[in-house]
């Protein structure tokens, strides 16, 4: 899961992406077709078949799209401080999502169709495998600084994700709102806890 | 979510229940028919229809009585201490499903519909807030017999749920042992770092 596309990408497959999000938010993943994307793209279908055979190829394309754009905004965080680093990247991953609630509606289904379609399930291990290394990585700097306490970065990065799924699992079934703000809190919890120096692990 | 359905339950409607959890790991959500919940009834669609009219009124009955097993076997959960009784409760979310993928393969499909099914959403909702019910009434007994820290235990209790639902989620699109070992571990470090006695919330 990531930020909504932005408007840095260009050229024809980028135009298709935008209008791919816009179908998904208005008709959702089971009523998408490719004629509602060429409504919003304002070509035929043929435009677009020109560039995605199915229209399983066009939603793998998204998802990269979307992690692209997920590490678009990843790239404007600055801080090197270790811990405030981490808040930043769970923010993004927690708060951000607030206002793209239509957004997740989508990805789950797309996610629940993963055992069945590879693609799907291809893209979603990357995702996962890359946001881990992102945690992984702040959290290793922040063992080497000696801000953080010497934790099995591998699974705390896992955990925290565990705690993203949860949240974007509940905000789409239950109320999205207190479920992200409520993870969020759960995050800061875990990592205060398992991070902090002092904490024997 | 809930454990396997048992053979507690008799009568017409229980056994077609049992028909369609067959059919349901079988076939998946999306390609579940009343044809094929009968073929594994043994009787006639008609048989079927007389007790739901639609495929949908099946579905949110089997949601009922996969809520109702889970109760069951909560029900014999007998340890009255609180830790203890936390643990089992864990246990029964995040241990007991690794026996039951297809189950959350199916429930997961169900719940990406919950936006568009408001039988569905109205199920996971009362589900979800059973079980917060009873993480609440241990965390309550703890506080109360002084061996839980003094915490916000609607909190605690969402903050379980949705390691739980960050562990159901990723078991069905990543790896599914890998998925709960971590989050019973997390739900572990999460409970002793929130709940122990000199936790400073």
């Amino acid at each position: 899961m990531a930020d909504s596309p932005t408007e840095t990408v260009s050229g024809p497959n980028a135009e298709i992406m935008r209008a791919t999000y816009r179908a998904l938010r208005e008709h959702g993943y089971a009523d998408l077709t490719i004629q509602r994307i060429a409504d919003e793209y304002g070509k035929s279908t043929a435009a677009i078949h020109y560039h995605y055979d199915t229209k399983e190829d066009l939603l793998a394309a998204f998802l990269d799209y979307i992690l692209d754009r997920f590490k678009d905004t990843v790239h404007e965080v600055e801080t090197t401080a270790p811990e405030q680093r981490l808040e930043l990247l769970l923010d993004k991953l927690l708060v951000d999502p607030q206002d793209h609630q239509d957004l997740l509606v989508a990805i789950l289904e797309m996610r629940s169709q993963a055992p069945y379609k590879e693609r799907f399930s291809d893209r979603f291990r990357q995702n996962d495998e890359y946001v881990r290394y992102l945690l992984r990585t702040v959290i290793d700097q922040g063992i080497e600084e000696g801000v953080f306490a010497d934790v099995d970065s591998d699974h705390v990065s896992r955990a925290l994700m565990t705690i993203v799924d949860g949240a974007r699992t509940r905000a789409v079934v239950l109320d999205a709102e207190q479920s992200l703000t409520t993870a969020r809190r759960t995050a800061d919890e875990y990592v205060q806890a398992v991070l902090q120096p002092s904490f024997s692990n």
